[in-house]
């Protein structure tokens, strides 16, 4: 895997103007003419078509931020994408133009000894699409035009619509968690919070061959979906603040966990209901530090282990779609054209009515 | 591994009597005398002569229990044990009188289901000398005899002191914990909290091959003390607050850090000097909740595990004592005799000028 | 887990007869009538209704054994049973009457070391159906009637046919041999040889979620039968001995490798095409020893790993053809009733024409 | 870790010219002057001084190569290598003249796939000093100067001499050998073959924390320092072929094995006493193929292994060699001046009276 250089929009002459969604600050997202980047040798220029929406941009957009990472200047969201090839430069061997590709927006180093050891999610120069972690920013992917290193551009069948594609994404970090998470075969798994991510999280699941699947949300709408995608039981614990006792007997029956909520309760409520020795894989990227009984952790030899985006699970998460194994169609709540931005933002903001929302590019 | 049924001393018929430390309310421990209980079968009896106070007999002392464990009758303190076989019952092969024996306080149902899976440390009916977990209570060790079963007494060698020997039970506690932590060999190890436990748990890195020990504290005295036992690097976190601040370049530097002080501060401190895919342990049994950074575990997949007693690395740490390939020696503070229990305890509990105190029995 | 006594049917009262499937010596297989042995507190009843024949059911009618076991006095074949609950034991909570289970036809004894480190397929003392690697050899479930211990009788759902419920055992052999393997999920993976075992393996590392699997065999019946449950790519190695050449590039290409065929040929062919660092788990015992190219196996640190039985996996196995998630009824070549045994065997000796033939009993 | 590129000294001008030992063919080993490569930004140039007869200088030197590694042109022999750095590139920044360095001689591409999954060793254009697998041939070390990459060139103390600093390479063979093995913290091992390879085998075990080590061998000269360096016993297997006979109750008794034999003897002798699921680490590159009972490797699930190589071990080896962690002292046999060459090999390859013999340069 050759690791190809981002190039910046606005460092390269202007060949002519695209549209793309600029993040100002919290609200005030725009759409806006950007310069389209030249082509280099080992570059691919993608006429984008699909951009999902994730918890990330929705952040910046509703706060400007999370954490420590705040914008500090206006930045082009997105980091779910597909399109297709407009123009490969000349060294460029395995796609071509006409090709649909997902592109993968993590830009590792391929020097650094994270990369040399195998852990390129945590590159110690990673450039990722549509992040305020660096300044400059890097710029994001919600724009018609981009341009990629070749290595980021991975075809998908004409089967596949791209707005599907653009889910290769959010579906690469879930395989990386299971992979955190050891082999799920036969395992009793559960989810708590069925966003996006743990709706993705259960899906993965049924693929690495769990053999029960429970999950929790404090809203009934993905609920619903989460049933309808392969949860065997799903329970609302806001509702219920008691609906995991039952599985607490005996020191606990979940062999992992995949905590996709963020949220210390749910963590807390995780730790009771594992089994000891058990796994508890922590997506969810929260806000300020979390108060847990470590001391649940300890008599029950909990393993608690975070996971940070993917690395190869990229090229995996495009043969599953590819190949159908992992049908992500029931999360796709609406396209929305790029013109209406704004309103797509607001309405994946409302977990009561939406899943995934796509932007039409 | 048979394991043998646990003789209450209060169910069995008087033969004689015999003293033994008895706790019956924060600061109110008593030097009392009990029966001795009939020895079956597959039983030893044991002529204690060493009994380690603990962490965990201190709290008993100090505040009548933690945690939700409280102390709800009156209870022989003591699971660090070492003495001389006086009697085996008629199935008895292993051990016979004359032997110098360390006891196992560990006394797992050998049918549960974790039995089963090969993990006793979590069994459902575990039994555990001097532990108020359970009503009734599971007395202790800190008696001058003790009726055990045979597969809890592990003959050591006569050039193997007693009072030395009694380190068996929490050196194997650290074993067990470098065995969460996976391979040592090579690895940077951060161990933080330097008492009884962070001590043997440096003792157990540098056997399982670490290839450097750093160990911080907030008390100079078990500092100086981690030095000589092979820290390669000591500090002081309470005079020093940014001490472990060089750790923290290029995202971290420890491969593995045990945590033994059970504190919320020393674990953050810790998540900040853990490489990326890094593992923490945790020892200490804290007794509360505790606020933690989490995004930092995630953004870092660092492995947070806890640990809990032990099972076959009794045998093994054993073993070691008994080679001489680690010497416990530099960790014993004072032999206090058994009538002087209450000044033993003291002693104990004083970090400035103690770390292991041992009753004499 | 309890783990029952298994009941000799020549050594209890005969209360009525059944007939069974005995053999006798080589292509002598009978149909004879033996006693039905009584129940106990926490036996099971059951009246078996469908027995697959197994590739070592094969061995002793073909050859009177395999390696070094073999038969030494008359014994009732088989192993891969299922049927209907006709009483239970006074002590039996978990199946009653009428219920339809699959046996487990292992008998781990519950307290050798290996019981109690959680690997009873390793046990000392294990008794397994069908079975003349003990003397006297243990008796088989080819039997109308049979009396099985508590827990190995796994309630099965109505809508699951008790011919496919049979294959409960050989699928959990796989499930096991997955486990050996680690992650399958994003794995490319070889299956060579594609009888049975094979056969449940591409199904196993399907449910596992591995992203391609070729398989290979010398036969072409069983493969494209391979092809039709889901093998990405089946290839005839004895009509093109080089079918394999295209995967040995960059010191080869698979993941994993599941051998099936317990041929060194196919052995030595994995070896070529394994990647560095890369797992192959043995399956298909073979019967003396193999001539391997073991510098092969050191220059690219692969993981050669054998796989013996199973053991809760019997459960999952259970759960899977209950859910549906697994679909065996493609393996399914013929039930033959018992008085036409032998034809089922001849029949299930021919690969040309059979993959798993079932007796209706 | 930057990785540099080899620098041929066929290919550079002539600066003046120094002492090598190159062989031409079996038996033919001669010193002979050869041009001093320049040194480029990031090479450092070392006055070798130490250079230790490895078991693969023995095959060319005596069978003109291994397997299918055969001499095609001259070579200089030799990668286990130390000196002193006499000049260091524009670029260089971790070493300058005057240090004393052990030299690694593997050079890995750094962009290759198994160089960035963090697999080194795996390389698919790796450079390695002294080895005929490539066309032309990697020079080796066996020289009086040797221009190198920085990263290649690793401080040791002065403390330590320089004949004992070129054990680091064999050492870090045995050191990845170990982390292939799993944690050995508390693991009974068994070391076959006590040759170089197997003998700093032993001190990698003892250093990782094994409870017992017991090493075998047909020879009686290496199992007497076996037993001085570490090994708790010896075992002649050619004395008495049944001399690993006790171990072998109960199914095994070993949980992890070193094959450094490179013999089908001995790994079938590991097979027999190897527990179940326990682990054989295959070093020693045999010639051809091996004829194994690979029926037991089956019924006992035994992982047998393969080892090739180190990478990040070559540090480790330094830093324990240097600390005085491990001592390899014991296993130097002599010290033979570059002009006795021939010498040095012959008594090399004379196991009742050699260990390892180190060139001085």
């Amino acid at each position: 895997m050759s690791v190809e250089r981002f190039i910046d929009p606005t460092t390269v002459p202007r060949s002519h103007a695209m549209k793309a969604a600029v993040i100002h600050a919290p609200r005030d997202l725009r759409i806006e003419e950007v310069e389209i980047p030249a082509v280099g040798p080992n570059d691919v220029k993608v006429r984008i078509r699909a951009g999902g929406i994730c918890g990330s941009d929705l952040h910046y957009y509703q706060h400007g931020g999370f954490g420590t990472v705040r914008l500090q200047q206006p930045m082009i969201l997105g980091h779910e994408i597909a399109g297709e090839v407009m123009e490969v430069g000349s060294a460029v061997t395995r796609v071509r133009p006409g090709d649909r590709v997902a592109v993968n927006p993590s830009q590792p180093c391929g020097h650094c000894r994270f990369c040399l050891e195998g852990k390129p999610n945590h590159c110690l120069e990673m450039r990722f699409y549509g992040s305020a972690m660096r300044m400059p920013h890097v710029q994001g992917g919600f724009r018609e035009v981009l341009v990629c290193g070749e290595a980021q551009a991975l075809p998908v069948p004409t089967g596949l619509a791209l707005e599907l594609a653009a889910f290769a994404e959010p579906l690469s970090v879930c395989l990386h968690a299971a992979r955190q998470a050891g082999p799920l075969l036969g395992k009793r798994v559960l989810v708590t919070g069925t966003g996006p991510i743990g709706a993705l999280a259960i899906l993965v699941a049924r693929q690495a061959g769990a053999r029960e699947i429970v999950a929790t949300d404090i809203t009934d709408t993905p609920l619903a979906l989460a049933r309808k995608i392969g949860a065997d039981i799903a329970l609302n614990t806001a509702s219920d603040t008691d609906a995991l006792a039952p599985f607490k007997a005996d020191k606990g029956y979940f062999d992992t966990v995949f905590e996709a909520s963020g949220s210390a309760a749910a963590l807390t409520g995780a730790l009771d209901v594992t089994r000891p020795t058990g796994t508890i894989v922590q997506l969810g990227l929260g806000g300020g530090p979390m108060t847990l009984p470590v001391n649940l952790l300890v008599a029950k030899e909990i393993n608690l282990r975070g996971t940070f985006r993917f690395h190869e699970e990229f090229a995996w998460a495009v043969d599953f779609l590819a190949a159908g194994t992992i049908d992500v169609s029931p999360l796709l709540t609406e396209v929305v054209p790029l013109a209406e931005a704004v309103r797509g933002f607001e309405l994946a903001g409302d977990r009561s009515r939406a899943m995934k929302v796509v932007l039409a590019l």
